[in-house]
């Protein structure tokens, strides 16, 4: 753990500014503010809630322009969400993909608030010719040496599933500034990238969106010629909190020896977990973990735990993997790509019984 | 901006767990949960409020054991502060000292309310041969080879400020747990780690504290054998909101030419800020920025704003620097020690005007 990674300085410009959840936090089972997992392409825009409005347009009857009080005032619902970046683990990839250097943490759960945009496009009525849903937010930059808005699209089948939603509150007061103030589009289920923030304008296209964070960024390539297959829901991920207590700089932990209750969470956005499992020897072999009931919802994460005898003295390789009801796993080795996406590979702790 | 700086894993580490503020929030007066900073030593405890209470205890007539309720019915005191971490600027020294690899992000500004913590001393009866005040958090680990909890200690003159509060509310809401439910320390002017967060035990010392995050850690130390001089008040810092909008991976910047209005804050914990200026020839000459009104009380941060009228195309070097009514000052070359501590090298924003 203490060779050098080669870190550049630009991203480490990006992992100080984008914030992933310290693993004890895996305690919670929602995420406070503060300690979800943060990734912000361009800058936070200032907002003034006064002026804003959502512009629905494109292949509508009706196109819309609505203040944040006509949302609210759309029949409101509640999903518990447990939303991972596509780039968690792109930084334990080697070669290691040049973007934000994630290890494990860029996770959260988080009680998110809203309409359903299935009732927002009931009310500009949709065109029978719409192929997909296009937004638009307010963050604007410069990426592929293009000047852009965020924008990423949806099917339309996707957009109309009952989870999705405009969510205005996270946890039940109104998004911070970082979550997408005053609205964002939440996707259950599907990575971080699709959850669009500063919701500025839906736009019905009949023809699939072709812009860069669909047709070039967040795509499972295998090289740069590659067009490779776009990323949608989350892969099956299990996650443990460290047991014992770290060292300050090298983070290693340590524990008295003893029994040491392993706990963490597992999710999935393609189907419900199926199993996690344990290994205390560096996955030479594996122990079913006890799995807690969905008891957030279908689209949150799952507690889980095992008990572990920890008698002999010195260290020890603690891992865990999940595994979903559809077939998805995790494995032992990385899932490399260029863009360092959707990388599951099973966490590995390093704990010192002492 | 492109070179290799050698950032190793066990910095990505910390950098992936504690983080900074985005500068756009420097737009924000009061800094929304979140966007604060934030550095843990060790891991967030858990802390469960029915069970947690607050010990005094040492030189004191009458020992304490203090429900939240009981602090919270001692007279309220509110106190907006700008915080920053000593190791703010860290990243930028080279050769680079191994800790925390702060760049310029490691501020914020709370609206910080709780009791005056001379309140609780009067409460307790402070033996005269007093000399000190040590503060233990929850939070537990390894640092320098030595299990600890986190401790720092103050002069009884410094603890006995009217300004000096055991806070318990962030914002208007209470403490999230990252900030040190349910009871933190706040010493406003002061660097970061004076703050001590997840409050158990205050305890009245006849002789100085000489634990490990007074006597070797948090001082300035110019090599190994140095003892140092010991960290306190925050010397003054100007950041500004890096003008225009960003490329995603280098964060460099874009502003269309004309008129282009650079804006920030400034603080210092010694003394008011006496003068902003700012460069926009990295440095060769400096203006006067406006310097606004310290609308947010004598400990927080104050706005200020300069006009640039950009009218040449390219690259250009934007600078910003603040002194105090103490005669501290920034300078252009970075403050090395040791430790990597309290580098108020200014800030240098590379623009391009489009």
């Amino acid at each position: 753990m203490s060779e050098d990674c080669g870190i550049s300085l630009e991203e480490l410009q990006l992992a100080a500014r984008n914030h992933g959840m310290p693993l004890e936090a895996l305690r919670e089972a929602i995420t406070p503010i503060g300690l979800h997992y943060l990734l912000i392409h361009y800058d936070i825009p200032q907002v003034d809630v006064q002026t804003w409005r959502l512009e629905v347009d494109g292949r509508v009857r009706t196109e819309l322009s609505l203040d944040l009080d006509a949302i609210r005032a759309l029949p409101s619902h509640e999903v518990i969400a447990t939303m991972e970046c596509a780039g968690n683990g792109r930084a334990r990839l080697a070669p290691r993909p040049v973007s934000q250097p994630w290890l494990l943490e860029a996770v959260g759960t988080g009680r998110w608030r809203g309409a359903r945009l299935r009732d927002l496009l009931d009310q500009a009525g949709v065109d029978p010719e719409t192929a997909e849903v296009l937004f638009t937010g307010l963050d604007r930059g410069i990426e592929n040496d293009e000047e852009q808005f965020f924008q990423r699209s949806l099917t339309l089948a996707d957009a109309a599933l009952p989870e999705v939603l405009l969510a205005y509150e996270l946890n039940g007061v109104p998004l911070p500034p970082q979550h997408g103030f005053p609205l964002r589009l939440l996707v259950p289920g599907w990575y971080g990238m699709t959850n669009v923030k500063w919701l500025t304008r839906i736009t019905l296209l009949a023809e699939p969106f072709t812009g860069y964070q669909q047709a070039r960024g967040y795509r499972l390539r295998q090289n740069e010629e590659d067009d490779g297959e776009p990323l949608s829901r989350i892969y099956p991920r299990a996650l443990m909190v460290p047991p014992g207590i770290p060292d300050f700089m090298t983070r290693e932990r340590t524990v008295p020896a003893g029994k040491v209750t392993i706990e963490g969470r597992a999710w999935s956005g393609h189907a419900p977990v199926a199993a996690v499992e344990v290994s205390t020897d560096d996955g030479a072999t594996w122990q079913t973990a006890e799995l807690e009931p969905p008891e957030l919802g279908p689209w949150a994460w799952r507690s889980w735990s095992y008990d572990w005898n920890a008698t002999e003295p010195g260290p020890h390789v603690l891992a865990c993997r999940a595994r979903d009801e559809a077939g998805n796993a995790q494995s032992s080795e990385q899932q490399w790509n260029v863009g360092g996406y959707a990388n599951n590979e099973v966490q590995r702790v390093v704990v010192t019984v002492a």
